[in-house]
């Protein structure tokens, strides 16, 4: 999984029916130190993620484990809100 | 999901019988500012998609979850074509 | 799915017993312009395809939809022989 | 697969109910000497890996064939915690 | 798929179970011209192969496809083993 942090919503009246009622949250990725990556995902959220959210973001067929995804054509989902990353310091490992 | 815009078609006579009826799209990938990426996907439609539309990639195993593409070699699907992105300035986030 | 042109073929003996009489071939990923990109695959060919063809990459899970690759540790098929890639000026989109 | 480091952990309260009870580990990339790669997975741990141990990390669907994981919205997980990689110099290859 | 040359060994006491018995190769990817890559996969061997050969790499869900890896938290198996790699000159193509 990777982390991302919530900038967006997107919006689609014409889509496979499958997706309707899905929320599809645009999330950028984020290295460990939260600055922003370049690449972004598109993902259905699945726990109430909001705008600014720091969230962890499952890819692939994974994505269509949660109950909402299940057999629908999503390839991201977020999985969870981040609370904390908890990184001890180099010297610590 | 990522996104893309419609910028043409492929033809293709000899191919995997499955394949038969699918419309193949040729998609460049977006930035978030609709700008183009490097990258390209061919992706089968589903959702009626034109030339200049700009639409949501489904990828993987997940490009499998529509009723036009279940069971076929098919690894990226057009799943939506999208009205708005709705982008708060990191201001309001 | 991308777009490669076959450039060779590739010999092996010793391999999963579920690959016997599949042909592998060398297939160099394109840009939309037909340039070579940096990157090549190993596809399995399930329709006839040929040196010097430019040919449809179905890869992942997908790659295992054609009749021939049912159940193989196949990645990456050749699902389709490309007649022609139809994109319009940017002006006419 | 991949191997990677253990650097820290990651905390959620909200998150996919089938989540819950995994102990999410941040785990950066590294490269055949150990030294760091830029890149970073979130990996679920069913191995009782700590922090600063080198370990496998498997992605994707193969990520859910751990007894932990089957059926969760997990795309990497932590499945081996790596003793020694033995790298025989390129004069005796 | 991609090829690989066989450049060392990984080992493992502390594992996910279903990995045990299996020979974990540390496999650096090959341009075609046989010189190295940057990259590298660990993957697990079933065809035999050893140190310094030449061989193929099938990832994802397919490596699950042979007999030895099915059903395993495995995302890269050897494959092959390759004699040989025929390119044509471009002349020829």
């Amino acid at each position: 999984m990777v982390i991302g942090k919530v900038i967006g919503t997107l919006w689609a009246t014409r889509k496979d029916e499958k997706l309707n009622g899905m929320k599809l949250l645009v999330v950028r990725h984020l290295n460990l130190d939260y600055s922003y990556k370049d690449s972004y995902a598109v993902a259905v959220d699945s726990v109430g993620a909001g705008i600014g959210e720091v969230v962890l973001i499952t890819t692939g067929s994974s994505a269509r484990q949660s109950q909402l995804t299940q057999g629908k054509p999503v390839d991201a989902v977020i999985s969870a809100i981040i609370d904390k990353i908890d990184l001890p310091s180099e010297a610590d490992i």
